[in-house]
Formats: structure tokens, C-alpha cells, sequence
């Protein structure tokens, strides 16, 4: 889970590994995307079996799981490339990245030994389960899945829903409470790993995201029981493993989303160069190069947020305001790339001649998920303002320059001169 | 005038610079500000020996002339930090970092024997004038300003408006044109090089932007002579020089106006951290904070494109794009960034209580100024398109990647890594 | 297919009958929308059949045909409450309302005698049939089906795709080319009636939208032959027919459209106000309110809009500009009023446990259908501008004041102060 | 100040005043607008007389004192023309309406007679002092002024700034405390007339606005004694006087804006028709086009917003939201027309050659006076929410529909056909 646990255990080049993924979604992903929405899995597993023959499957699982870059940074170009696709993540093992690295970081040894190798090789599928009916989001306080300890198990009693991959998952980390209300949340929650096939586990539905299954279940734990250390670092040590995953999970779906976002902006400028929208002088509008210009700035200014965010969790410094900002800016961008790209398609863009619909559905998500933007936005501007707060201190110790605009001043390539670090102090 | 001229003589750091000059921007320029508001000369006289005596002046200058660093992304962090103060430029003698770089790479040893010791030492001033009344913004193919040469000597006829710095300059870089309307427009205009007392050099008239006279003045030349060295560039060539000097200084000024509007972020933040807005609960405010996040992502967006645009510049990279995108999007910043500070400091934000007044005065015309958005939107949406032209050869000759997505996928962190630029001739 | 063929046949107060739909549509046809969604033919039709039997069905139709308004302005009310849910239309009959005054209007007398009544009755539905694939849109100049008269028989061929209902139209009337390319388009199209079992007429696909099949359809037409007199209108004369219909389409969708978006709007203020986010204090969150309120400025704003556009078309007015821009306007409206509502009610929003998943999908398409929103803002400019043309004129002759502004000036209550009508003039 | 209080005198029809004024405007003001930039007393002064000679002077002033219309919906189409020049208010004397509205209503007969005629003959001029410096905008809890009543008299002690007018009024109403922070603000503050030359009153200051003085002063009122009858309405009733000249206030000032933004709108598109602009094609540019529809669409939704919130003040409506709601539209109209004005016209929309930019800087101080746009976009979220409050009362109880939708499906055409208000009801 932490960057520090990132490990290098390739031989190529970075360059080289991307131009090998972009290749691979190029002639082998998109040319079979129509087939692959009609969940199509004997393609899909083909597709994953020939990525891992190429050795391009589990890029940035732990260097031990076959991972091959060990900094965050370095993963993004091939981040990128992976999720031109929707389906490249599955394709490319990475939808199962965080569960690893959260297994890695905080399960019992014997839990490893029972899930990290084949988590790894793509044989099981893990979940994620926070979210209940009935509560808003996913905000920890409204939580009411239970957990108690009983004989040296769990027992686990839980409603969930619009849990990813509950349907094809052999195992889900549950957040449950094992305190009480008494309890300050901070102390309140746990995450258990809980086997798919245990006693009292049920799916019993299946949440349609613009009426379509898309994996998402809402699932039943009834006293459910699981070993006591089935449990994810310690108990009440919830809140703890959930921010981690949430703020490592955002930097690398917003990455996924640039990548999709940059897919729309590729279509929707070949599109505009083809024969038939020169005849009519589509380039030449305005209104459709204003297009252009505001996804190109969005992309742009998107890729560098990720980067930051990405760049102070490599580095472990206090990453909460940049992993946010960049997940609030890359749903925008991938909304607006994706829209823009279906104004310039017109009808084929809603149509399923593209995959630009299905985008565009997951795009209206990305303001929901992960933190809906008004939660966000709360919570960054408040983190921003703290660091004016001491306003007076600064003002009256002029000698002693402190470091409260740190965050906004420290640019990527500056913060890799270390002579500039300081000045990020100065500002 | 081009990057590579750019030098260092300076044996500090990069960071004791910028933190010399933000603690001179801090403690003298700001506590003057309302004084300097007032068109205060002496003071600025003052603020401008004091800068030059502690070596904090012409940053940016070529070498030889005392600038301290060779590259343009070197200087960033520092031009951000002068112009935190709408004074800040004039103090540490950067308004006429454009006009030195001009001369120094364009203008005949004659003629920079006569002037550049001058401009470089503030003694004298210069101005550049293109936008003529009547015709439409700066679009060179209006422009009816014209030249002859007659015996030796260049004959000038010209009105012009707008001009900054005219009301002090000492001489004056004039575009004409110095063949008719047969020659195409990239042949046809020239930059000479117009003493302001020439005879036949009139002031005519003092152009006020937003109430006030800001130094802009409409200048007429009747028949004004010139010797004929004093031409910048050769004959016809007048095209390069300006676009030379347009790219480089759209990439200066929208770094003066990102760190005008750090600065409004930054008064903004402080303000409500205030005791009698802390009182009234303002920061707890979701709409007050909405404002603080999008005003910060504004500024971490901007700084990234300007950082790009400089590092294409310091490449001697085609930079086009990035620099209007980096113009198009610091301009936007600015004018969220004071409209927002204005917002939080209420009637005291447009009173003279404050500089944000001002600032928002300039910001307006930043969207004018140095080509209009509409002018920008259209002229990179044609040039971004431009690289997805040849589609069907690439889509063709997959063994042979191109580079048409480069200015895209290069993000500046990337670039610097070696092996990456390969990646993004891939893309 | 004018207004003034419109017709009062009600004995009842328009109050009346909109708070009948408004509790047919609460009672009856909200509660089945989960059914309708899966497109439950029976259900559908036992609705319609009640909906007639409570005389609420076809009320926009003309007189003769059982409708009760003979004023568009006097249907909107209705047609709000109509559209309420996505399947209202579909149930009062009212997606038949332009065939049948597009038939009413321009067809012979022998064809309506055919199809006419059974239109009214509902017992058979019509389609017609523009776009056609590989083309930009609905450009009439890139149309290129073909109809050719021979012995009697107008012999078509065409391809047309994404047309609505064809999956259950008896009729479908066709655009096609009845001149070649040295004819001016506008003299150039026509519009044939094609029974849908005509031989050489084939539905060759259906096009999804958003990954779901919602009667869009492929259609190919291999020398279809129609008798002479199922043209509606002259020969040549298709864009009167198509621009009439357009117009008066533009109004009655942008109305339905807005139903809808009121509907979203009272679904998430009802939302904010159940016990479980009063608990957390949602509704006085301020990026809450600013939802509301935007959303609530939205809808007035476009409730005036579409009103003005009525009331010119009902005064037989120039009603280009006014119906363009409130189709614009109400597609905005609806798009924010079902984007807020989502983000309001999260994951439930996009999961099919409401309707708001369906009407972001259709919000997105009222961009691109019925002139996608960057033809229309190039049209409506131009228009605009064009009334802006004779300004010398206006202002060397103030005594004549013109009436350039009207289309501004002229708000819907002003305008039916004829007093005033005189006041608009001189604006 | 109530509207029924509003009263005819006016044998002309609506029509022929405003053509009357239009063509004042047009023929006398406008043209001396750039002498009346320069503060040109004597020429106001004589226009003010030429309206006056007119009778074109104080229309909406009460019945006996020369007013013509007795319904404020009456008077929008003459304001707006009123207010095509910023100077257009002084000149017809509408900027004493409020004050005049205000004590006709509340002040002693004493204080009428001695005050109405001269203020409504022009004589003298009133001003309204609420804010503080120091405290948060004008938010009645963070008022410090105080008057406390010795000996028939009402000793005041306040500071006030950004007070409109200060600089030439002859009297100015008050607010202060007449309780301390025990009493509910509610019933705390009360209004006092303050003759300019009472002793203690002094004005200390002059408040520049976007560095120029535009009347706004900084008061001191140390020891002021005023009469006992001076005081609006009685003690402790200070926030009905308030509200209800801010309610009427904000309508008014959202009319006069709307006139200059239409102003903006008509010079805009008649600068994009001059030969200039044709030789280079600009009205043809879709972003230029971009420009003019949205301020079209803007104005026209405005305009509506306006005459709803006038008409539920006329009909003694609660008319809280309308106004709000018609106040932050106007606001945002008039910022995007001057904005867009001043794109087309370029670094002349800027200078000193147009009104733009006086009336860009007017256009940003409409979102702090009169209410902040978050403070109301907050109080109007709120109030639009407590219609929903109900809803299981609504649901539970169908045969009785209740009116919770009234303000949303009220739109003004339908608000006056008595038949439609009860369909309003049901919605």
C-alpha cells in the first residue's frame, strides 16, 4: 500500500513497456471493444492471457507479485496507455492493483499466503465493500455493518451495495464496525476479508448503473463468520487502511480516466480530419476548435495535478489536498472530453458505434464516486485555508520563512531540483 | 532574444534569489503600493536604486548585460515572486527584459552600442508600438503604418495606439510596413527602431484603460527619419520579430500575472482567516471555500502550462501551442483569481483599500492583449488539429510511431526524463 | 400544421384538465414507470386506453381530431404536466401531435382520409425519416435519398438511420431528393409518405442509444414506390414542410423537456428534505442551495423562453430566432436540472432505482437532435445581427424609429398589452 | 413605499413615455456622456431640468408628487430605457425614488412636509447609510451604531461607509441599534433621518470605487441629535424598513442594470455591422456569434425574472425569492454583456471611448451590493427547500394538491389569466 513497497523488477525501459501497452490496446483491445460490452468473456480472458504472455499484465503490483515500476510516477505513462480501453485495466490485471497492495501492506501472513499469489495471477478477483443502502455515500459516521468477536471469529452482519466486482469475486474487504457509537468513527471501523463462498454471504441484487449490470451487487452478510485474523491491519485500525486505499485508488482511477479522456480527444479530432468533415469545413469552425482548445487545456492541466499527487505520495508527504484536487479535475476533464467528443460525433456518439456512451456514463459517475464533488471541495478548501491560518505568526517572524503555501507552489519539475525546495519553503 | 542567448553570471542559488525577492516585494514594494497607486515617480526611483543595489535587477537580462540565468524556466520562480506588486516589473526593471532580449538578437551593433548599456541600466526606456487605431486589435494584415527608404534614411508614417510606455520611453520599436498590399503580409512589415525625440515623433493623445491614464499614449510619426541601421531583422522580415517577441513575451507576462493572482489567493486566504471573519464562520462556508479550490486549481493549472511553454521555449522546441494555451489559460486564473478576492473582501475589494481593484482592471485586459481569446481559441484549435491531419499514414505505419500527440502526452516532469521523450513520439 | 388550425373543442377549463394529467401522471403512470422502463407493452397500452377513456388523450391535436386547444401558449401548461414522466407523450397521444398536423396540413385529401383517424386514435403511429448515415447530421444539403417519378409512382431509395418509433410506425414520411445537385436545396427535397409495409422497405437496423435499443431504427428503402399523391406538398417544397415541422417540434420538445426538468428539480428538493438528509444537515449545505438555485433560475428562465417562441408561432410572428433560442435554453435547463438531481441523490441516481439515469441519457441527445446547439448558436447569431445590419439608416433617422430590437424588447406579458406592442417597435 | 400606494397621473399611454424618454436618452444624454464622465455638474443639472421641462422627470414617484404609474410592472419597459445611460437615473430623478417611496410611507407628517417636495422637485438629494466598516458587508447583526432617545431627542453615534450619495445629500437615513445584543436583531434596529448639517455629522472620508470617486463616503456621526419624530416607522421596526426598500430597491436596480445591459448588447452588435468589422468578417465567427446569442439568451431570461418578482410586489405576493432570484440573473446579465461588449470592441472597449468600461466596473460591484451572490444564492436555496418540507403531508393527502410548486409554474403570461392560478396551485 505504501509507495515505498513499489518495487522494480524490470529490465525495459519505461518507453518501451508503454509503446508495447499502446500497441496491445491499439490492435488488440479496441478492435474487439463492441464484443467485449456485450461481456463477452472467453474474449476478455484471452485477452488477459495474451497480455501476460507479453508480460504486461500486474504492471505495478509489489516487485515480489512481478510489478515492475516502484514509483508511482513512473507508472502513470503506462497508466495511461492501459485505459485508453475501458477494459484494459481488467485486461492489464490492474483492476485488482489496489487490492493487492492493501493485502500486501495489511493482511495477516496467512491470509497472503492464501490470496496474494493468486490475486496476482489473475485467478481470483477481490472486492471492496463500504457503501449501504440507505446512508449517505460512503461517509464513515453513517455506517451500520457490524462485526463481533466471538471464539476467535468474526461475526459479521452487513447490508452493502453498488459493490464493483461482487458478482465475480471470490473475496471482499468488508468495513464494518466494531465499536460501538461510543466509539469515535476514527476508532469505530475494521475492514475483514471475507470469503465469497462463507456461510451467509449473499448477493441479492444486482445495481444497474444506467440500466446496465455492470457488477455492481448490493450484498447480505448474516452472520457471516470469519477468522479473527481475517482482519485488515488492527481493530478500530479501519479508517486508517480505508484512507489509504481511497487516496492511492484516486490517483490511480483519476489516471485511468486521463486516459480515456485522451482516447476522446484522439476521436474527436481524427474525426474532424476525415474526408467527409473536411467537405464540410468542420475544422474551421470556431465553436468546434473552442472544442478542442478547452479538452487539450483540460487534459493538460489534469495530467499535472495526477502527477503531483502522485509525486508526494512517491515521496510521503502529506498528499490529501493534491490527491483530491486531482481527482475533482480529472472528472472534469473526462466529462468534458467525453461530451465534447460526442457534440463532434453527433448521433454515432450516443449510438453503439462508439464507445463514447459507455464513457460518457462512467464519466457522470466519477462526480459521485471515490467522494462526490461538493465533499470534496468542502474538505479541500478547508485544508487549504489552514495553512493561512497562523497568518500573524508568519507576518511577525519574517526571519523564519514558513512553509504554508507549500502546496501550491511546489510545481512537479521544481520540486525535482531539491535547491528549489527550499524556496517552496520560502513561499 | 532566443533562449539560447540566455546566461548565467550568478553565483547564488536560484532559491536565495527568489527569497531575496519576495522578501523585497514583501517589505518594500507592498507597504508602498498605495503611494506607488498614486503615480509616486520619486518612489519608484527609490524602490529601483534599492533593487539595483542589492543585485536584484534585471533578472533576466542577457548575460553580459548582468541578467543572473539562462533559462526561461530557471527565471519562473523568480518572475512570479517580482510580480506579486503590479509595481513589481517596473521596480526590478523586467518591463524591459522583452526590448533588451529584441535589440540584443536583432538590431545592429551600432544601434545597441547606442542603447542596450542604457535599457539595461534603467537609464532610458523602451516601447513597442504595433496596434494602430481603426483597424482590428493587432491583426498584422490591418496594420497601414508605412516606411521608405530614401536616401539612406528611413521616412515613417504612422499613427498608432495603445502604446504602453510611450508616455516615458526614450525610443520606440515601430512596425511598419515596407511593402504594399502585393507583397504577402508575412514579407511585408518591418520593426525600426524611432528615437522619441525624432522630429516628427508627436504624442497626440494620452489613452486611458478603465478611467485611467496608465501610460498607453496614441503616438503620431509624420515623416519621421530613421538611418537606416536602424531597422531590427532585415527588410520584410518584421513577421519573425514580432512573433519572436510575442511567444516570448506572452510566456513572461502570463508568469507576472500568475503571481498576481498567487498573490489575490493568497490575500484571499488570509482574509479569512481573519478574527472577524473567523467570527462570522465565512471559511466554514461551502460556497467561500468553492472559491478557494477552484482559484488553487486554477493556479497549479496555469503554473504547469506556463512551466511546459517556457521548457518548449528553452528547447528551442516549436512552442506555439503551449505558450497561447498558457496565455489563454493564466489570463482565465487571474481574472478567478481577483474576481474571487474581490468577492471575499466585499466593497473593501473594489475600494482603494486594496490593490485587487487594479488588479481586476488588468485582468480584463489580458484577454484582449497579445491577441484576443477568440484569436487564440481559434489559431491552436487549427494547429492541434493540424497533428491529427495525417491519420491515415500513421494508422498505416505502425512500425514507424509519430510524434502527433507529443505536445500533448509531454507533460513537463516527463520530459525531463530522457527515455520518456521517446514515449511520447510514440503516442 | 399552422397554429391557426388549431381548435377548441373543451368544455372544460384549462385548469382543470392540467390537474387531471398532473394526478393521472402522479397516480397512474409514475408508479409503472419501473414496468414502462422495461418497455412493458401492455402495461403502456392499458394506460393509453385510460388515458383516453378520461378524454385526456391527443390534446394538442386539431379540432376535428378531438383536440381541446386551439393556442399552443394554452397547451404548454398540459404539455408540462404531459411530460412529467419520460412515458407521458407516448400515453396522451401526444407523439403523434406533429404527424398528424404535418398530415393535417399538407397532405391530400385521399391520404388523410387514410391514415388521419387512425393517427387520432392511436391505433397506428407514424415516423419520419431525415438523417441519414455517412451524412453530417440533418444537413439538407448532404441528404442524399432519391425519389423519381414513374407512371404514377414516386420510386424511392434511400438509406435513413436513427429514426424514432420505427420499430412501430404504420407510415413513415421520408425526405428525400427530388431534384439533382444544380438545384438549389431549397427547391431541391421533398417529403414522401412510405407505408411501412410497402415492398423494398426494410428496418436493417436498430440503433441503440446509450447501449439501449429505444425504436431507433436503420431503415433502407430499394425502389419503395408510392403513389403520386403521398407527397406532402408541392414537389420541391420539403424544406417549408421540414422547417414548419421543425419549428413547431422544437417548441412542443423543448416543452416536454421542460416537464421533465421540473420534474427533476421537485424530485431532488423532496429528496434534500426526507428525514435521512435532514439528519445530516444536506439542505443547508450551500453547494446544495446553489443546485437548487440554479437549477430554479434555469427552469423560469426557460419557461419564459419557450413561452415567447409559442406565442409567436400562435401570432403567425417570424419565430426562428425565439423557438431556436429557447430550444437551446430548455436543453441546457434540462441537462442541469437532471446532472443536479443525480449529484444530489448519488449512487441512487445513476442505478435504475429512479428515472433520472434515463433522462441524463436523453438530456444529452437534446444537444445534438433538432440542430445540435453549435449550428443553432451560428444561426440565431447571424439573426440576430442581421436585425443590427441597417444601423446607418437607423441613427440618420431618429424620428422613424425602427424595429430592430423587437425580438428583445417583446416579453411575453408586454406583448399582450397591445398598447404596448407599439412601445416594443420603438425599442 | 408599499406598490398599492403606487398611483396614475399620466394621461399618456405607457408607449408614448417610453418613446419619449428613449429618444431623450438617445438625442441628450447619450451624447454627453463622456462630458458627464468627467463629473460635469452644470450639464446634468441641465439636463435634469430639460426632463423635467418635459415631464419626463420622477416617474415613478407616488401619485402626488408627479408620479405616472401606479404598478411597478407598469414601469419596467420606462426604466429600462431610463437607464440605457448610467446617467439616466440621476437625470429622471429615479435615484430619490426608493428614498421618496421610503418616508412617504414611513416618515412623520412632520418630516414629509418638510422633505418630500424638495426631494421630489430634485432640490435635494437623500442617502441611505447601512454599512460599516469593519463589519461583514451588510449584515443587520454586525451593526454597532447606536442611537438611544434623551429628552425627545435621539443621540446618534455611528461610522458608516461606501454610503451612495454622501457627498451631496442633504439628509441620510440611518440605521442603528436601538437595543443592545439582548434584543433579536429583528427588533433592534430602527431608521433615523439625519439632516447633512447636523452638528457631529461629518463626512471623514471619500470611497473610491475602481479607483475613482463615485460618491460613496465614509461617515462619522459622533453625538448627532435629531428629533424624535425623525425615525421610520417605530423603534425596533428598522428591519421591516429595510427589507422592504431592499425588496423594491433590488427590483428597481435590477431594471436599470438590465437597461445598460441591453445598452451593451445594441452596441455590440451594431459595432460587429460596421464596414470594418464586415471587411474582416467578424459577425461570421461562431465565437463572435457565441457572444451574442448567449447575452440574447441572458437578457430575455433576465428580463422575465424582473417582471415576475415586479409583479408579486404589485400583487402583494411574497415576493422574497422572485427578487433575489431576479437580482443575482440581472446581476450575472449585465457582467456577461459588458464582458462580451468589451471583447468585441477590444482595447476601445477599455479606454475611455465607450461607457464599457465604467459600466464593467458597475457590473462587478453588483455581486457584493445589495446582497452577495452567496449570501442569496444560500437564502434562496433555503426558501426554495421549505416548499418541499411537507412533502409527506402532500403525498399522503392527493385529493387536496397543494401549492408547493406555486413560485416555479407561475410564469408571468399565466400568472395574469385568473383560470390559470389555481392550476398553479396544483402543481
Amino acid at each position: 500500500m505504501k509507495p515505498t513497497s513499489f518495487c522494480s523488477n524490470s529490465a525495459e525501459t519505461l518507453p518501451s513497456v508503454v509503446k508495447k501497452i499502446r500497441n496491445f490496446v491499439e490492435n488488440e483491445v479496441i478492435p474487439q471493444e463492441s464484443l467485449l460490452a456485450k461481456n463477452d468473456q472467453s474474449e476478455l480472458l484471452a485477452l488477459k492471457e495474451k497480455a501476460k504472455r507479453m508480460g504486461l499484465y500486474g504492471n505495478f503490483y509489489p516487485e515480489k507479485l512481478g510489478g515492475k515500476f516502484s514509483r508511482l510516477t513512473d507508472y502513470l505513462p503506462l497508466a495511461e496507455e492501459e485505459s485508453r480501453s475501458e477494459y484494459g485495466p481488467m485486461i492489464f490485471g490492474s483492476e485488482s492493483t489496489l487490492d493487492i497492495h492493501m493485502l500486501n501492506h495489511y493482511a495477516d501472513e496467512a491470509v497472503k499466503l492464501n490470496y496474494l499469489e493468486s490475486l496476482a495471477s489473475g485467478n481470483i478477483v477481490a472486492s471492496y465493500a463500504m457503501t449501504e443502502p440507505g446512508t449517505c455515500g460512503s461517509i464513515p459516521d453513517t455506517l451500520r455493518a457490524t462485526a463481533q468477536l466471538k471464539e476467535g471469529y468474526w461475526q459479521i452482519n452487513a447490508k452493502k451495495w453498488f459493490i464493483c466486482r461482487a458478482d465475480r469475486a471470490q473475496l471482499v474487504a468488508v468495513v464494518v464496525c466494531t465499536g460501538d457509537e461510543s466509539v469515535p468513527v476514527s476508532q469505530r471501523l475494521s475492514v475483514l476479508i471475507v470469503p465469497a463462498d462463507a456461510e451467509g454471504f449473499h448477493i441479492v441484487g444486482k445495481n444497474k448503473i444506467f440500466g446496465q449490470h455492470q457488477g455492481q451487487c448490493e450484498l447480505e452478510l448474516n452472520n457471516v463468520m470469519v477468522p479473527e485474523n481475517f482482519m485488515l491491519g488492527g481493530k478500530g485500525e479501519g479508517m486508517a487502511v480505508i484512507e489509504q486505499r481511497l487516496n492511492f485508488g484516486r490517483v490511480l482511477r483519476s489516471t485511468y480516466w486521463l486516459g480515456l479522456a485522451q482516447r476522446c480527444f484522439d476521436m474527436m479530432c481524427y474525426r474532424l480530419q476525415t474526408e467527409r468533415n473536411k467537405a464540410i469545413g468542420l475544422a474551421d469552425k470556431q465553436l468546434i476548435r473552442q472544442h478542442v482548445v478547452k479538452v487539450y487545456q483540460a487534459l493538460v492541466g489534469s495530467r499535472s495535478l495526477i502527477y503531483r499527487a502522485a509525486s508526494e505520495l512517491d515521496n510521503h508527504l502529506p498528499a490529501d489536498i493534491a490527491v483530491k484536487v486531482a481527482k475533482l479535475s480529472t472528472s472534469q476533464t473526462l466529462s468534458l472530453a467525453v461530451d465534447s467528443a460526442i457534440q463532434i460525433y453527433g448521433a454515432e456518439g450516443v449510438s453503439e458505434q462508439t464507445p463514447l456512451a459507455s464513457i460518457y456514463q462512467l464519466a457522470r459517475t466519477t462526480r459521485i464516486l471515490d467522494g462526490a464533488d461538493e465533499a470534496l471541495i468542502s474538505s479541500v478548501g478547508k485544508r487549504l485555508l489552514n495553512e493561512y491560518s497562523d497568518k500573524h505568526q508568519e507576518y511577525s517572524d519574517k526571519t523564519k520563512p514558513t512553509c504554508k503555501t507549500t502546496p501550491i507552489y511546489k510545481t512537479p519539475p521544481i520540486s525535482e531540483t531539491p535547491a528549489i525546495s527550499e524556496k517552496a519553503c520560502i513561499s
